[in-house]
């Protein structure tokens, strides 16, 4: 059975799942607090930060992944990211947490904390302990949808997606929603990922499957060593779609991991092609290197370019820039065995140019989406990558982000 | 004896050298063809991008600082990179070097070639071969100064800088000149650096004291892996001084290693300085890493941060984003343990937020000049880097740099 795409689903379609998002008083106006939960514990998969610097909420939420090995409910807010606040911040991350497990009438040790905003001011307690007594979480699109806009930060758009699929004869949906966006690539943007789902898997099988996915989706996109201080995604899988447990020696594990990957990979690129002052996303796919994480490090190399990235934006075929930045990515390639496309239209071959129409590239990169596909014929490697243009308003965005 | 620097002498300034800049037809209307000459072959040593894409003429350039181990002269244009052109981009930058070598009547193998502009497009010869006819170096400050303007890109000023010391009792002068910029960190921009000397050293002396100081200096600015296909930076040291010749065991090796230190830094700083669209030089400062190569990650980690480069563009004291850059370096840390000054103002201690004036910050964020002061209290390790603020004038320069 294939997996099919539901666009009016969402992450309170999973059984058991709610959610809902309110305004605080941590942002000016906007929605600032956000609730997911589930009707039982669920089983929690998580990724979270490489930065050395960790904020507080995310110390709380390893815990509940790898400590508890369950979450039943997870507290966000936006405007403050509660990091490099020190003892402070962590009590204040603990007090979110207790505050939450308090309303819901269960164990604190069930309930995630994640924050993103300014980095080191400390939370301002009141309106989040105010806030949390008037979460009313729903099963309904409104819930799912007020919960995308209290994560959101300098997102432009809400990121949601939602796919169903069957496993063992029963209706399985896995849901996810998103913030990014920053500079993605890069540099650090904090990216919040939560992912609900009815399946029934355990929880070290659920991290399994968020691994195997992690490094081709989200990681295509944030790079390790240049995350934020808070970056995380996290899945629920509460079990009450009542399949038979899922292990990779389940018939339809692979279905499970691709549908779970789909999402995924539709999260990061909608991040990606939100990023701070973007116009177009950019995908870079390569072949021919020789593993694909070489494949992956190039992809991430051109697409993180800010030649190349201002280049877009520009609409300039300035192919020289990506050659360049596949030169300096650090992957074993021959100079003279690199081919490059924009779109369909070929640009350089065995490392030299190639004549093509100027006009129609320009055309063509004033597309919302331009690919880039870079061929260095080594060995079987394949990696793909998302990223976004850089634009005067990302200066504009990142000049006056606190004023 | 002290070095001094002597402001009104240049690369022509040391004895024997001469230079000149004229405009030959690769640039609508700016000089884009130089000629730097020694009366007699000169020890030579050089450094070269790391990009896996090599520009034809480092390959003729490398083969004389290596091979040949002497240059005379080094024919330079700006307008072509001559990269990516394949085998006829190496007959041309051969040809380069031939009626270099045919009008200064001295062997070819003597003459460096050094290009830089776009990538990927073939050189128009003509008139680089009736520009070559036509050079006429001379050893004033004319020619020095027409140099320096025909090796530049989107530079806005010339780079140069001089200083003279005394080595056996002779004066020696160790003059420089360069060109950027592009985005100095996190992207590759081609760097030229051309450092004339007439002290009296091998080459192989020579080359040591230039790979001495290149981490603090040139790559300091320009990282490994993010070099562009044409850098290079060249000295020659004529002899013509007169002065007993320079080994590490000479009582004045340490004098002239500083002062090759001091013209390369200098450099550098300017060429971070006129970063495409910059209005502020960004020096980062850190010291207590536990070995002074993680010293130099970091400081190079926070100033190619884009986050920062555009809060310090925007006169925002957001060490939040410093902090974050600090903690995705690499470098072994411990967040609690991290001291970061802008300026004279301390902003963190131990990790945590410091109470300052933002409105003295801003006065101070307003200068022409940044300086951030990071200590992670780990070790001895000291490292500076230099980077420039992010600005609309980079968008706008790189989004229409082939229009």
């Amino acid at each position: 059975m294939a997996m099919k795409r539901i666009s009016y689903k969402n992450i309170a379609s999973p059984k058991g799942f709610k959610a809902t998002g309110i305004h605080c008083g941590l942002k000016h106006k906007k929605k600032d607090l956000g609730l997911l939960v589930s009707e039982v514990p669920a089983s929690v998969a998580g990724v979270f930060t490489t930065n050395a610097i960790i904020a507080a909420p995310l110390l709380i939420t390893k815990d509940v992944v790898y400590q508890t090995g369950k979450m039943q409910a997870i507290i966000v807010n936006a405007g403050n990211a509660n990091a490099c606040t020190g003892k402070q911040g962590m009590a204040d991350a603990y007090t979110m947490q207790k505050l939450t497990a308090d309303k819901l009438g269960i164990d604190r040790n069930l309930v995630g904390v994640a924050s993103t905003g300014v980095i080191g001011e400390h939370m301002k307690m009141d309106p989040v302990t105010e806030g949390i007594k008037q979460l009313d979480p729903v099963d309904e699109l409104e819930g799912a949808m007020s919960f995308s806009q209290a994560i959101m930060t300098t997102d432009t758009v809400t990121k949601n997606t939602s796919y169903q699929t069957i496993i063992d004869g029963k209706e399985v949906i896995i849901a996810g929603t998103a913030k990014g966006s920053g500079m993605i690539e890069p540099n650090m943007a904090t990216m919040l990922g939560f992912i609900t789902t009815d399946a029934n898997i355990e929880s070290k099988y659920l991290q399994k499957a968020l691994k195997s996915i992690t490094d081709i989706t989200f990681n295509a996109i944030t790079v390790d060593g240049d995350t934020s201080t808070n970056d995380m995604v996290v899945v629920m899988a509460n079990g009450m779609a009542e399949n038979n447990t899922l292990t990779p020696d389940h018939p339809d594990w692979e279905n499970f991991v691709q549908t779970l990957h789909v999402v995924s990979q539709e999260l990061a690129k909608m991040i990606a092609k939100d990023g701070e002052g973007a116009t177009k996303l950019i995908e870079v796919e390569v072949k021919g290197a020789i593993t694909d994480a070489e494949a992956r490090k190039i992809a991430k190399t051109v697409v993180g370019s800010p030649l190349v990235k201002t280049a877009v934006f520009g609409n300039d075929a300035n192919w020289g820039r990506i050659i360049a930045a596949v030169g300096y990515s650090g992957a074993t390639l021959d100079p003279n065995a690199i081919t490059i496309h924009i779109g369909t239209t070929k640009v350089v071959e065995n490392g030299e140019p190639v004549a093509f129409s100027e006009e129609d590239l320009i055309v063509y990169l004033k597309q919302p989406e331009v690919k880039i596909y870079v061929d260095i014929h080594q060995g079987d490697g394949l990696g793909t990558a998302w990223g976004c243009d850089l634009t005067y308003d990302y200066v504009q965005i990142n000049a006056t982000y606190r004023s």
